[in-house]
């Protein structure tokens, strides 16, 4: 007997496990980022977005629980990609005054996956699961601001100091 | 002797042969989604920012010609990443009603990452590459452009088709 064709449902859950995967391993990626920050403001952005992101899991979970499934983790080859070259610039550039200027880089990078990530599952939710439609919101919103912060970080303190050492 | 540590000079170098790495693969991977798109609309899309692409790749050389560099990419885990999910999809959802829909979502994680990386290329460069700085800002309102794009087409037609069926 032929399988029947994958369906929208079956899309939304597995991008479900893909960003599940996502937010856990930044939760392990985090700290060793604001480890590594030598700016204060960078520092505490990390921190900060490391309390906003176990509660962003937690959101995830509940969106498990609306479609009936089990929270799980499906690896993710972008967020490991994206946290990879994360690494391999705290590394190159340890000691380096360009080091925060890459974090930062790396750091808008995963905002940016995410907030596309988010986008396309709230499009999904509003087809019919509406209670994870404001769950995937307030996440994204949060999302979105971390990038503006990180974004404000980078033109009043970062690039400059790096550019002038 | 010690070894200097890295600068922000040679981290926008660092970066430009990520995204010119990044940009060339997508130009290898823009085909094949337009090839399994099923929606009209969505394949010209893809078809469309191929050509961008083509000349977005054009303007990397430039700008690598501005800081007197010899055009080079590096292999850039964050777009081989995306990329293998997009192609995960195309597998997983081949003749399936939510494959459009699957192949927008990798398309937009893809124009997120680009807009991050130009994003952060544009701040660096503010900071003394003003040639750079508009050749990077006019791919950067295209990789906008066609993210919008990308949210529009979800919208009027491809989760719908999606979802209905």
């Amino acid at each position: 007997m032929a399988k029947e064709p994958k369906k929208l449902d079956e899309l939304f859950h597995d991008t479900l496990k893909d960003i599940y995967f996502a937010e856990k391993k930044i939760l392990t990626t985090l700290p060793k980022m604001a480890k590594a920050a030598q700016n204060e403001e960078l520092r505490a952005a990390f921190e900060k977005h490391e309390a906003e992101t176990e509660d962003q899991v937690g959101r995830l979970e509940q969106v498990f629980a609306a479609i009936d499934k089990k929270p799980q983790g499906k690896t993710c080859a972008a967020i490991v990609g994206i946290t990879d070259e994360g690494a391999e610039i705290m590394k190159e550039y340890k000691g380096s005054p360009a080091l925060d200027a890459g974090l930062l880089a790396a750091a808008q990078a995963v905002e940016h996956y995410e907030i596309s990530r988010y986008g396309t599952l709230i499009a999904w939710a509003e087809l019919g699961l509406e209670d994870a439609v404001s769950l995937l919101q307030e996440t994204l919103e949060e999302e979105k601001t971390t990038d503006e912060t990180l974004t404000d970080i980078a033109k009043t303190a970062v690039n400059q100091q790096a550019e002038a050492a």
